[in-house]
């Protein structure tokens, strides 16, 4: 294997404790690059269809890009798990920004299969490529802090590993249980389910290899031009002032601000969450290695009844659903909320919006105090959002539905709450409304993974970025959402940060340039990194088609179809989601109407091989 | 210097940030081993009488063992802080048990003299020797947990040092602040607030130098018997199942268990916080290194209201002053009380001392809501002793007043609150009652450091170990005092672990001979051993002395030697001051009607030096 590889998979069966290394396929190197495109194919690979999230069968690819470690900036040190999700059931992919992944690597590989399920509580150590199965008794039932603290002091006693550990949601299986990561998450589709499910309570990763370089002196020159670049966005200073928060004030202005449980689009207290709250409680900038950024936030409460609560964020997503979703406003309670999800382990999107959906439906009367274990459920509430919090985590009475997700919940409980139940494939939406930012509407319908922003982000319409983009305009978007969603997913093989990787604050083919200096190999430019980038769009909707998705899933809750929004900026606006689909399945070179993959296209990819699969099941066009 | 010393003392002064290192006097290490004994001598010089504890004047001498970082058993790595206390005025010394103390050692350190005062937060960092003053405006505000985070992650960048920070409670100068030390304290007498005054946040150290032993072989061979003594202890392995936590139902079947602020000495519900209810939460035994008894209980709370909380704890004694002391037994709520005056950074002893004062002064009627910012107070309310812990921690309102300590309190109040405001010399006082264990209490009210039981614990009266006493007997128990204390004062030079010291588990003489073992000094049997605890009892005492102590300030509250205890096993008990007072000055040797030193006594100890000091101002007898 060429430079800024390690060349090695890890292969890691929790049920017969066994240990397997092969080497990383050169031929999927050409065709992925690495990162989620190699993890994506190696999932697609290691999974059968059909198989149950949270079986034994079920798998997680853990996965380094080619610059982890590297002095390259932007997050290029990331790391992604990919997995069958259970709250979707589709293909899925989490992201992290931990060290985690630069410990893996330097522990000599790239990518690790964990797969199997141990008999009992179990934490597998990855010390310098020497694998280790821990007892883990000791640590079941833990809060993410306590894990952590108990395997790297008391356990491993090595306080330099990096660890990824469940809380006492992920042992539940919360379908939005979420992996802690030091302070940052995999944080969305469940991925704590699937640990808890293997009784897998934490990974730690300790190494100290040298991570190659193909051609270092050439890298060094083109990380210059990189930070140049970089220095004068004027989005990347505000990322670095607010971090995501930066937008809190954006997206509402543009009306696009989920208020209410998506009732609406404007949270008219949005002020009291501004991005200088957040600043003011900003104990710390931090980032991921090498980033000029420092996008992360350490947010801590000074005074008042939430004092000494602190948190790696808010995130913007997060400031929204535990603020104005539920037309909270009190900022630290929204970071003293942020901290309690993280410590149980479940994912903030996902939480709040389950919280909305059952605001909702009690102001409805769909439900009552007899649901809900006697409590009144009622907008600015912040007690009422504490307290489910952690219902859901420990799965506690009412709490028990609302860890299924809304989805599932929705369809318990009937009565038309179907409609207001925002999700998309069972994946609860993020802090968009799909309404008046239609690319970026059509990008979380169609993504792989459910009800995601981060796969296709319409930074056209939000932003203006690279070039606006009439963001209520329905023509054209399908064709966008596919660029959009090509551009970041080739990013992800990378890895590079999402940010300025869809805002192009760093160029595209500098981008390419630093790849080929790091692993000695040639991409390409800009034209064939879209390509790497469709070419795995396709890996994971094939898995997605295999596991029987198609244009019937591709679709989003009533409220966004039949309900104009009611006010604010982009009042009137509803989903126009045919026409759309439409263009976008065309743009793909898919089957408009069924929403299936075509031969032409996958063999147009190198995809034969899975073009055949497909076809075998009926599933091809 | 000799095997196990690394011979240099650190002086460091913030504020011209001036760094100086001086040979460890050879005559010290004779006279006082190490440990406490070296630490008070040293205070004893560095400090002038008279020095407001919070001023730029006032220093703290950080000192470790001769064993420190050696593998013998049983807390030979713990380490000591020594001051004046703002709580007291007196001499103090604080214990602690991290690993702190054996990287000062491994930095190349045996002794650390703070001095001065920043002019902006800052933090120290020790690393091999090297000394860096860093920033600490970030760490400002913190709790103990994010600071300690921040520290290592992201502003020394190095997850090994072992560190000692302040919470918010130590930058307000609260008199009862702790040093969080990972996940153990320098507790008592408010060190932290020192640190505050100084406007010192934290001090990490990191060292890998090795440690010299004297004779490596011969310290192996004494302590596999060390280890064989222990084994054989039947109190140890009560501690290695429970804890100190071992002796909670034991002090409340004799009548000394503190219930509703030291009126009764038996707490009705008991059991409801009896040590298998932790053992069921202990999610972790841990302890110090190398030793094979582990009384750390890290515990955690699974389920209820409190879910989530944890603690390396509770103590026995938080069990009383977070339990009984406030009529509460839900011992839920003692953890998660405990980790809040961990995170805010206060001594749980003074703070639930504190709470029983102000709880009883309500009840009585001297105080009212007027005074308590509307709160009313009341036994057995969680919620207020949770409310009461963050008010004094941050000085807000009611809260204020009580972070000054029940003696401050209670003079500012008055209306004869004094009578059961409970403390010695402006220390709150321990989970024990004094009227029935008189040795025990007589220790504390002759203690250099105020109302604690941790100088001179009355193991014969308690226990019956090693020899049994009667406990309710007033004859004797001046020169039993005397014995306890210079017996613990030479344990904490060495520095051995309280509880085998005090009980004999291991006998002394082996203990004598591993000191030598370890630095080739030949300190003499157990009888020179009593000789130099008596030295530094001396010492510290010249210390007080100096600052004004004398007979006059050796009593305690009107409660005890006024009120016979109502109820229970040691009912109608009182504490009988005067008669024990006069018979342990004169085992002491001191003057009986002042409880001052005398000449005689001051240079049979080789501390003539320190006669004329006292002569001088016309305070030896």
């Amino acid at each position: 294997m060429q430079g800024a590889y390690m060349g090695k998979i890890l292969r890691v069966n929790l049920t017969d404790k066994k240990v397997s290394e092969s080497p990383l396929p050169e031929e999927y190197v050409r065709k992925y690059i690495g990162g989620r495109g190699i993890a994506a194919r190696l999932l697609y690979d290691v999974m059968s269809p059909g198989t149950d999230p949270l079986s034994p069968d079920s798998k997680m690819v853990w996965g380094t890009g080619p610059l982890t470690g590297l002095p390259v900036q932007a997050c290029s040190s990331g790391w992604v798990v990919t997995a069958k999700s259970p709250a979707t059931g589709t293909y899925f992919r989490s992201r992290c920004v931990s060290n985690l992944g630069i410990m893996l690597k330097r522990s000599g590989y790239d990518f690790l299969i964990i797969e199997g399920k141990a008999e009992s509580p179990t934490y597998v150590y990855i010390d310098n490529g020497e694998v280790e199965f821990g007892d883990a008794s000791s640590l079941w039932g833990t809060t993410t802090d306590l894990a952590e603290y108990l395997l790297k002091n008391h356990l491993i006693r090595n306080p330099r590993v990096e660890t990824a550990v469940i809380g006492p949601a992920g042992e539940r299986l919360v379908k939005y249980a979420i992996i802690q990561c030091g302070t940052r998450q995999l944080g969305r589709g469940g991925m704590g389910a699937i640990m808890g499910s293997k009784n897998l309570k934490a990974l730690a990763v300790y190494g100290d290899k040298p991570i190659p370089i193909a051609d270092e002196e050439l890298l060094k020159e083109l990380v210059r031009e990189q930070i140049a670049q970089l220095s004068a966005a004027h989005g990347a200073k505000r990322m670095q002032r607010y971090g995501t928060a930066a937008i809190h004030t954006l997206i509402n202005q543009i009306g696009d601000y989920p208020y209410k449980n998506f009732w609406g689009t404007y949270f008219p207290e949005h002020e009291k969450l501004d991005g200088e709250g957040r600043v003011k409680r900003t104990i710390r900038n931090a980032g991921c290695p090498n980033c000029l950024i420092n996008c992360w936030k350490i947010t801590y409460v000074r005074e008042g009844p939430y004092a000494g609560a602190w948190v790696d964020g808010p995130e913007y997503e997060t400031f929204c659903t535990f603020g104005g979703l539920l037309d909270i406003s009190n900022l630290d309670a929204t970071i003293a909320a942020n901290q309690l999800a993280d410590l149980y382990g479940i994912d903030t999107i996902s939480a709040g919006v389950a919280i909305a959906f059952a605001i909702e439906a009690f102001e409805r009367g769909i439900i009552t105090t007899k649901d809900t274990d006697g409590m009144v459920l009622k907008w600015r509430d912040e007690e009422v959002m504490m307290k489910l919090i952690k219902k859901i985590a420990f799965r506690e009475g009412f709490g028990d539905l609302l860890a299924e997700g809304v989805k599932i919940a929705s369809e318990r409980i009937g009565k038309g709450s179907e409609e207001f139940a925002i999700h998309i494939k069972g994946l609860e939406l993020p802090a968009y409304d799909p309404r008046p930012v239609k690319a970026h509407g059509l990008g979380m319908v169609t993504s792989n993974i459910g009800g995601s922003h981060a796969l296709s982000y319409g930074t056209q319409e939000v932003f203006g970025l690279p070039t606006a983009v009439d963001r209520f305009a329905v023509e054209g978007k399908g064709k966008l959402t596919k660029f959009n969603q090509d551009r970041l997913t080739w990013g992800e093989c990378c890895i590079w940060c999402t940010f300025p990787t869809r805002t192009e604050w760093h160029k595209p083919d500098l981008l390419t340039k630093i790849v080929a200096a790091a692993t000695g190999i040639d991409f390409g430019g800009f034209d064939s990194a879209l390509k790497i980038g469709e070419r795995v769009w396709n890996v994971e909707k094939a898995f997605n088609v295999r596991e029987g998705f198609d244009r019937r899933h591709d679709t989003l809750p009533a409220r966004f179809l039949k309900e104009p929004i009611p006010e604010g900026p982009s009042k009137g606006q509803k989903f126009e989601l045919e026409p759309m689909l439409d263009e976008y399945y065309q743009a793909r070179g898919w089957d408009v109407a069924t929403g299936l993959p075509t031969r032409n296209k996958l063999e147009e990819l190198g995809l034969k091989d899975i073009a055949d699969d497909l076809e075998k099941m009926g599933r091809l066009r």
